[in-house]
């Protein structure tokens, strides 16, 4: 992990284009290395062969842009949407979820490379330098790696903004813009991020114009729209809406995505507590999952057993949701709260109704071929076919004996439960 | 437990005014009993001296109405909201909140009155039958409970709703209209919750005009409302709106249901498990409770620190809704979690800004002038004041020791982590 | 579940051939039932033959007797042994591990005899007529259950063991012996357990005589014993004792229950909470199963990830234990989380070394050779291979970020965390 | 955090009189710093004026020597048993336990004698110096902290035991003994442990000769001895053995310790997880915790509530044992979680007795003069005052409801749950 000064060898670098990444691969070749850069395409904005002349062009031997677009829905959105996973209640772990399948293909391509060191922009303070060195220590306990924003004679030569603009100046990096963007932004097919800049003012409303992946609610379309998601195993394979059906994964979802934006669902603004113990406020858009996880959550109440829910939603959505946010994919715990989630699904089976209209998501129906658990007859109040009212005098007096005690106990004691 | 045929003796009877309960009314005087009504008033729609006039008229020595309003949701509701409680991750048990207020004020007017037993209409295949019992039990272990829908002489008898009818003709009983609701519903200050019937179909979509507590979010205003609550140990202390600010509890709720009503907010439908293992199919509207549970969860992710919170996520939120939701309020479990939920609320002080929008609650903004927890200094990507990037990669090499083995673990197994 | 009074049918009776289940034979002939008996061997002390003389001559028109040991030690003990599986800290749940089985062998019998009802001597406040039921009744949802304990007509009838007694000597039914036992047993291969009659006072010891599973103790040799258990996936595949190896299941537990026996190991004294809210004292011996969950709790800190562990610790060894506790083996949630179990276990291999010496077990040794988890090397404190100390103190720091914060509120509040 | 190399200041150092820390004293006035020592008295063996006096004669400007026997077992041994507290299943914490007590009066010291730093001699690979400093850092988050063990000037320099045997000679800095010990050892009240050198080898068991606070169980009193331990609120508050009772606290811990060293009890010997994430094997022996736990753990089961039991069990004592594991005792969640935990011992009191005997504490009895919760009428298997048996037939249909369905949708899957 510590920095050779002189040596040569082979670093991959996670290269997105931009200054902070572009000052690295500069940095790194005058180090002395030889720098092959890697870009995931998991569906963010981007003009990539902007990127891809950019880096060249820097001196990086190699640009290696990936694909990961499928593995990521595939492997962790719908993960995520089968688990119903939110961090502290409101977060849907859109930037969480990209880590995991990034740092596997950058893992992958600095293998195929034969790079000795992998790179990355991220800074210090934040969860992403955790999730990505995390995942690549996991999948090759050998790899070394270089780490910039937490090196004193990286940090210390670049203090700020400025310090990399005379850099790019002097090292002929292109600068697209010389004015500093007030927020950072983060995206990719599940969401995107905004934090720092002026958005660290927590009191602040998020300013106009700052969304990306969501229209503004209050200027979404006067008429909601109604679509109807069928679900297996817990995983969305049809997306009926406007007359047609969508099936493949990835077109569904983005499908999703242009009508979640479309209607404006699913902005959240919070402040969370970040891996490292730091409370950091935070923007997400995240249209398609916002929907699919309403579609879910509904769906799971129609089929799935009461007692496994709970214990279900105790053990599973919690954790696997912390484990996400902190990095920690590529661990044992992970796999294991993992396959608890993929057993539970098992007979997530049916259909769900949805109506969209401005900021929101709202279950219509829900049904089910395949699950017995939801019967109208054995739910209607008045129905009496297979049914002891008799038998609930019991259920209640049993469940009383404990509390009977304890109500005789507070009696006692002079202060009985009756009292206010 | 058992119904004496012939003996004397002084029912306590929730009496509602309805069919059903007027039909019980009648039927115990007719069994020789003394019938004490009891009706609390917790905020419901209710045209109170109707209800009294009816209940004197077929022979009840009393009618009671109590006043809980102002306990209801400084007991209940109040603590809902600090809990953050939710059932089954969408319910904001209305109903459930209100049986323990209710059950209380039964049972202090039944001692008043010097009743021997105690009566309801509630059915034996629902949730508040549980409620209702379990509470009276735990207030009195002594207390003798009539429960006529589980007397096999009484639902024998009343088989259907025709049955009520011929026996209010019969009895002289009034019946305000001959025609069945489509649905049931039971309102209180917290929400109006609707079941049975055509809503038994979890396929179809509630109907048009179903929602009392609600105006349409489609025909919302077009322009959203901003209001600011003020909290207090999570408790809203304030509601500034239009220029306007309201403290007092009782009023402070009253307004954000009219806003809520207004907006549209806080419309929910879900297929539930009962505590009995009956799944059913419930819709709600809770537009105050939809409305403060935003802002106290946004709130607390500013001051709140986040391993608290993890740790009161998985005890307090979880185990305290469910409780609430099984009728469990007189019980030690609950006042051991909620011993917790109250410790976890000292700090939760501040304010928080919300727009209101066409069925949606959207968080602008929050502060707090007692926690120190957030820091735009400490936060900021940029700042290394009082913080060493250097830490991070320790940080980061021990969270890796464990991982590190597990990779190599799954390498020697031929199955690295890297693998899709 | 209602008593057809005169109706002919065929009933599987759970038969013993103690006084209770022979009088609910007669008392079922004689209500016009044709009975088939059945009784499983789950290892318990008893006279076969005589019991089937005793059935047939009272009139049974079969008796069914099957060994269920096998599948009771490989299917259940073996499972809880896995799980670490303890209710309440401290019972290792051999009744309730036995009723699975039996209930699955009695409603094969049932079956394959024609049956349509089951019927059980469990009485009215215990949690085997909970265990058996809910079994019976997962496995046929159709199967008619008849309890005598819990019928008016059969309680009220034999209120105590002189109406059974009087009963018995009418209807010429053998009576072992005239003088009732001072308390009741139930023996299986996993354990005895002990309750009721004097053992219902908590304050006194229980009496010399009572343990039939385990020798005193203070009476045991005063040599130790050694063994050493091999495990594969978590289960017992070896036992290597005094220069002999066992490795077929039900011998090896055998085996170690004669082990334990000899060295007075695994005697406990509690009381409990039973499923339906009694508190109840208990006392258990059970020497196999004491051994084998010390040992596989020892190995399991050598092989198992420490935050799976964790996660295992809290999840599964908690609910499975209680699940089986309170009769839910046949149930989602049950399998739920056995699910989570076998996964846990897919690591478990090694070999433990224990010390047996008058009532205790005590660890020896453990290795592994397939799990890479603890190495010498990396644990010595000294050692500095692969392992570089600075980080320890990025670790602390970035721990620290949080608690310092936390500690200067304290400091600003004045109640600084240094205060005594 | 950064190591001043010539700068002045003042030092609190953790001395203990031993090879490390002296040298650490002695490196420290070579650097430039004034020393101050100290050491708690939390019940380890020590020869005090031996320590002061080598203190002083090498430099150190002051020995505090603080006795914190009885706030150690007042505040943090007793709380552990209220808590039934345990690490892994095993270990019952007692070297985590005494850090806070030292930490706090450490600080105190520091405090008042005007330090700068405070400094230890922990090492790098240790749970020690994370529990001692995130202590130091919650209770003033501005002392800075001088770990030597992890300065590379310092580990560099002193890379084994013969690096500072050379210092020691050249720095006439006196040794005890130049033979090394074959592991280390670190004692207080509570226990004494036992790690490092021959004992990192997890097949071989420890050595003879190896305990210190405990005899030999194979050579313990062929007598067994007879105790009853009283207790108010979770806490023991009086010990009768022999017809002595001892009330005062900390001498009843000390009466503990003596009859369990006798009878031999409270020896583990396990491979645990430290909070690094290295797993290590560590030897204990703890008599007193280890009687006081058993009779904790028995009153618990005749006074708490089954509910409440469950969830505290989850919730407090896995948590609060992790948290103090981990270090984390001042932190807003051990604060949290010891909120409940003393909420749920309110209730209880009452007197347990107890057989030591060859290494094993034998529950022999228990009783309550406060709590109703058991009662031997309402236990009883015969009695039915109070009872309705019926009931349990309603208590188990309404459970049977949810299982019912899961055996249908079995049957009808062809996989029915009577299949073996």
């Amino acid at each position: 992990m510590s920095t050779p000064k002189s040596g040569k060898g082979k670093v991959c670098l996670a290269y997105s284009g931009g200054l902070d990444t572009s000052t690295i691969l500069v940095w790194l070749l005058e180090q002395g290395y030889e720098v092959v850069c890697f870009l995931a395409d998991v569906g963010q904005e981007e003009d990539w062969d902007k990127v891809r002349n950019k880096a060249t062009k820097l001196g990086a031997s190699k640009m290696i842009i990936s694909d990961l677009k499928k593995e990521f829905v595939e492997e962790l959105c719908f993960r995520a949407i089968q688990c119903n996973a939110i961090y502290q209640s409101r977060y849907l772990l859109g930037t969480s979820l990209a880590r995991p399948v990034i740092a596997r293909g950058m893992m992958k391509a600095a293998k195929d490379e034969g790079c000795d060191y992998v790179s990355h922009g991220c800074t210090g303070k934040g969860n992403d330098q955790v999730r990505f060195e995390l995942a690549f220590l996991a999948i090759d306990p050998t790899i070394k790696i270089i780490s910039p924003w937490r090196l004193p004679e990286f940090f210390n030569r670049f203090q700020g903004r400025e310090d990399l603009l005379t850099y790019a100046a002097e090292k002929k990096i292109p600068v697209t813009s010389t004015k500093a963007a007030p927020w950072s932004m983060d995206d990719n097919i599940a969401h995107c991020s905004y934090e720092a800049g002026i958005l660290e003012d927590p009191k602040l409303p998020p300013p106009q114009g700052l969304w990306t992946r969501t229209d503004d609610p209050e200027k979404a379309p006067d008429t909601p729209e109604d679509i109807t998601i069928k679900w297996e195993k817990g995983l969305p394979v049809g997306l009926k809406v406007g007359g047609k059906t969508i099936t493949d994964s990835l077109e569904l979802f983005i499908a999703l995505n242009a009508l979640g934006k479309k209607h404006g669902i699913g902005r959240i603004d919070i402040v969370e507590d970040r891996f490292i113990g730091i409370k950091s406020r935070g923007c997400y858009d995240s249209p398609a999952m916002t929907i699919l996880r309403s579609g879910h959550l509904d769906l799971e109440g129609l089929v799935m057993d009461g007692k496994v829910r709970t214990l279900r939603d105790q053990f599973v959505t919690h954790n696997w949701s912390e484990l996400l946010y902190n990095g920690l994919y590529f661990s044992p715990e992970r796999q294991f709260v993992e396959n608890s989630l993929l057993y539970s699904q098992q007979e997530v089976n049916g259909s769900t109704d949805l109506r969209l209209y401005k900021g929101g998501v709202y279950n219509r129906g829900r049904s089910s071929e395949t699950s017995n658990l939801y019967s109208e007859e054995e739910s209607s109040m008045d129905s009496l076919i297979d049914f002891s009212p008799v038998d609930t005098t019991g259920f209640i007096s049993i469940q009383a004996i404990r509390l009977k005690k304890f109500g005789q106990q507070a009696l006692d004691q002079g202060k009985g439960l009756g009292q206010q």
